[in-house]
């Protein structure tokens, strides 16, 4: 029995001692009985010496097993086949599934896949070599293609002889496909199906014939959508005509649900989250483009500032005020756009662009007048000068209003425009937001600018 | 074969005519051939006369598998209970996995409850009062206590006779879990590890022993953290004394990263957007509070400027650059927040306290400085004026300095004292920040006031 966190540090040191001590049995022994995940956690941390005498002790379908549930950056994880000789590279490659393999392969250069892929059988080669030419973010660039489909006109013990072959191999057993002579896929059994029927009952009488697919062309987010929802633990991908070409599992989708999410918050906060646990010189690299990005752009507002100088020079009241509104209608245009980016995500029948707009601004006016009230009151009170309330006010309800559907249509837009709008950052919003409240804010304020200076 | 999206509106049609006309039979076909998914999606369209019907044409254990695919609010679902008959409402309970009754039967009337648990079979009963005392977010109040537990002195024929047994119950049955006599959790055997083994041999001998458990006090992001990493379909939920007492699924696992990461989502841009699809009227009411309590803390940097009044009409230039140093230090905190919060979210073995603040000090120093030089050369040569771009540039990278690490201290802090750090939401940082950016940026200027304003 062990307990769930076991001490990561105490197995990398471990590890280390045997294979610097080269103790070949014992490291094997230890080594394999930790879990792949783990056993993945330790081989990152190992040096060159340590990774070379590794693949020296455990055979290439080990390696393979451990590659498969390794989470390092693809880029990172290539420059180990490099280390292997290429018989041995190739031996990891044919052990692991294919949509790992391909997505640290597309990094490899050239020369380097070719040489692995002549060493691998020919169906294996081929069907990675396709593998690869999938678009990124599609089905196809995340499905496998170890999948177990059967005849229809097979019975449950010829089907239950059929699974455990494939038993060693397929990502899932748990799910079998039933496709006709033409590879189409016809049905769905799963396991528990099977084993609630009696051996001489045939496959086409107890499959499901509504047998949900997607398209190999999907965008990834419509495939995690579709697993959520009705709780899968897989779905098979087909092509335009309807032939069983790969299958997705849910642990891939998890994975997809990570990064779409942390792409969203990424976005939200101008800042790339997936990767947090980075040095503090790294972490200032890679936040300074989007910070120097939105200051110039941000200089924008700043020039429009600073062409109302001469009003703010007469009425310095106004310099006081002017970060409330600009501050308010920035969070009102981000909580907009995060609404908005959500929904793109996550709804399936979308309402029309114009009927989610109109929405956009009933709620920017009613969050207007309420918002734009108490900060009349409050200024009001607070400076004896109910005029001065007013512009305010009136100045910030605008504002929202302006926000609200900058922050609704910018994703939308996008959307349409096939960007996703995950990249419409928060910060880039308020920026914009900024620029227009100031200009609605100075242009109100001076066609009052007589009334409460006068007061 | 169904395209994956069957068209949901034209089903609800269907579904609605075939109720309103009482065509019984024709409807159980047409509804039952639906996925549960679907069944349900349909089921929240019907209006009450409608549902009356539904639940005549069906019997209890239909509905209780529609429920289980339900997706509505408990508090609403609950209501449904409220229209059956209680011996109905508990046959639908009574076939539903104890974890979904559990999450809507949290918002029964206790009246309702009890009538509904006594006329369940007694374990039953037990099991689900027993659920209901978990805490909110545990693993405790996430399982399920259908799963398929078997003795270690079985041979694998005899399991997977117990497992055919099980299949019409138990929420998965693709992992099998081993007890010893008393009910401590042993071990765990795959489905695909029985297939793969001949009849005769023991399941003491395959079963592997190194079976990862959570404890059922532990926080639902742990455990979804575990299922993510090792790629787990479930993972098996013990008491102090490791006997076994539930399993959570890899669906409820989507649900809880979904979940978790929408939280985050909204505290970043300060809305809830984990129901985004609503009347414009209710987006305006749950978005208020936020921009309300945001407009009143950010009352106090208004009033500090206030305070700086007359240093403004002095110099109204100073009024002009304001803008751009708080909003480039909110962005610098929210950056800073989203890398802690997901650091927070995410990462197992923490760093100290300390480190990480000192890391986001250097950051904090190499993005003040070189943001600081950029706005300092271009408020220089824009306004012929270096001294006033030493001032502005200054201000802007202590301010930076400041929001950085108030931008992970604040996470950090929450998290020690027990609060989940996500509420901590962006806006909040940039209000807070816009305070400190203020109080640097005035003390900076007056400092300096003869000089800039001299040239």
């Amino acid at each position: 029995m062990v307990e769930k966190q076991l001490n990561n540090h105490e197995q990398i040191t471990t590890i280390k001692t045997l294979l610097d001590a080269q103790k070949a049995r014992k490291f094997r022994e230890t080594y394999l009985a930790y879990h792949v995940y783990e056993q993945a956690q330790v081989f990152i941390e190992l040096d060159r010496d340590e990774r070379t005498r590794l693949y020296r002790y455990l055979t290439p379908e080990e390696v393979g097993d451990m590659f498969n549930a390794i989470e390092e950056e693809p880029e990172k994880v290539v420059a180990f086949f490099d280390e292997m000789t290429p018989t041995y590279a190739a031996g990891v490659i044919n052990e692991m599934y294919s949509d790992n393999v391909v997505d640290i392969l597309a990094y490899a250069n050239k020369e380097h896949l070719n040489n692995y892929l002549r060493l691998l059988p020919a169906k294996t080669a081929a069907e990675i070599r396709k593998l690869l030419h999938y678009e990124d973010k599609t089905a196809g660039s995340i499905m496998s293609t170890e999948f177990v489909a059967i005849s229809q006109e097979l019975n449950v013990e010829q089907a239950m002889q059929e699974i455990k072959v494939a038993a060693k191999d397929a990502e899932t057993i748990y799910y079998v496909y039933v496709i006709n002579d033409e590879q189409r896929l016809v049905g769905i059994l799963t396991l528990r199906d099977m084993l609630r029927n009696e051996n001489h009952i045939m496959v086409k009488d107890i499959m499901n014939r509504q047998v949900m697919s997607v398209k190999v062309e999907d965008d990834q987010e419509d495939v995690a959508r579709t697993i959520r929802d009705y709780n899968f633990l897989a779905i098979p991908v087909t092509d335009f005509a309807n032939h069983m070409i790969g299958i997705i599992n849910v642990d891939d989708i998890i994975d997809v649900i990570d990064e779409e999410s942390a792409e969203d918050y990424s976005g939200l906060a101008a800042v790339d989250v997936e990767q947090p646990d980075e040095s503090p010189w790294r972490a200032a690299f890679k936040r300074m483009p989007w910070l120097i990005t939105l200051l110039l752009l941000g200089m924008s507002t700043t020039s429009l500032i600073s062409h109302y100088e001469s009003l703010v020079s007469q009425a310095s009241i106004l310099a006081v005020f002017m970060s409330s509104i600009t501050g308010t209608a920035g969070n009102a245009g981000t909580q907009s756009l995060a609404t908005a980016v959500r929904r793109l995500a996550f709804d399936d029948d979308e309402k029309s662009l114009l009927r989610q707009l109109f929405g956009e601004l009933i709620t920017g006016v009613i969050l207007g007048l309420v918002t734009g009230t108490v900060i009349m009151i409050i200024v009001g009170i607070w400076k004896h000068n109910f005029v001065l309330g007013f512009v305010i006010g009136f100045a910030m309800m605008c504002a929202i209003i302006v926000a609200n559907l900058a922050g609704s249509f910018i994703p939308m837009f996008m959307d349409k425009i096939g960007v996703d709008p995950a990249v419409a950052s928060g910060p880039f919003i308020s920026t914009l937001s900024d620029l227009t409240s100031v200009l609605i804010y100075f242009n109100i304020a001076r066609l009052f600018l007589n009334f409460f200076v006068g007061q």
